[in-house]
């Protein structure tokens, strides 16, 4: 007899993958911190891929989910497991792009169907995604989530 | 005896001026939703018209109006009618453009001023609008909101 | 005996340092306002420095403090006085840059280290820099904040 895997044990798979582990590298540098919580709405601030420049629309989705992942390590870290989230409110999507290159929706697909994998209904989001013209240290996409904890409404 | 007009009709009837109609159209492709509501607060995905290219500020204006009508067809799906609105909290705005364009506020205002004209005071909202460098679809302007929907808080 | 400065006065005094005052110039043209609450989380509309293009990462480092400056001036006109604020929750930074500025981090630290100046643990925030091809008025930097009031849940 199997049991479906934890919403903690798809995410350890999908990053095992993309052959990234996110142990203590989640630091923000400066006066900001990488997640906040206000009652029960958390927010996370925008991830970038540790990877460099994308150069094709797979590599931008790859780091897409790169940074999705991130955002997950953070809630787990906050609320102890992937278990305690009621669901994802929000994703805003910031894709490094020539003049030309339309397919940001393409390229946020990749993080959103990540969160309905893991997730399933209760990953299902509203999203913006744009097409920007530089990132923070040059990273091909940067991702911020904002997302509810389960619980009593305070 | 005349009576003033919904906001629903006020809708309506911006959606025939510009000659667009609503119904049927608003799926999100792929795993996320155009609009999720966490208690009274609700979100909408970043709407972009189904339109080309913007050449001008009008075309780009009309975009936004366009946008702002799509987020206010969504809240009308949610909600029964505009009337269950509290107030809208919150529109983001970016403005495909070319590195000379500083009028994002102007073609921000186009989305505003409908607000206004179908929420009165109640549609008076903080606004962020940047230029960014391209769009999905290729779209002139995308246009996030945020509102509240009235009732008793839970 | 000397008492610590309060929050107002370390804003004023930043604000001396940097040459600005922000008394009376905080209208929102058209149909947006500047600052909106809901419950107890208040928004603000993106703020733009006064100033014109920024040509360095130090003139850029300026422009944030002012947007942020900005920020809390319309958050103690709000709340009476900064000490109304319980934390800052968010950050949006939006830089105008070229293609080869990847400084955007550096940019928004500005803006972050002013934060935690004022208000200490509780201006740690999260935050999502990006950079952009163009803002309102050819600003060279934008910056958007959510932050929470003191005072029982409603």
């Amino acid at each position: 007899m199997t049991t479906a895997p934890s919403r903690d044990q798809i995410a350890d798979q999908i990053a095992a993958e993309l052959g990234h582990s996110f142990a203590g590298e989640m630091l923000a540098g400066g006066h900001y911190v990488p997640i906040v919580r206000d009652g029960h709405t958390i927010y996370t601030s925008g991830q970038v891929p540790r990877v460099g420049d994308a150069v094709s629309l797979e590599k931008a989705r790859e780091g897409a989910q790169i940074c999705a992942l991130r955002c997950l390590t953070l809630l787990r870290r906050e609320l102890g497991s992937l278990d305690g989230v009621e669901k994802v409110l929000r994703v805003g999507v910031f894709v490094q792009c020539t003049a030309d290159f339309t397919q940001q929706s393409e390229v946020a697909d990749a993080a959103s169907d990540l969160l309905h994998r893991v997730f399933g209904d209760a990953g299902v989001h509203v999203r913006t995604a744009v097409g920007v013209y530089q990132l923070p240290k040059n990273a091909s996409v940067e991702l911020e989530m904002t997302a509810v904890a389960k619980g009593d409404k305070a």
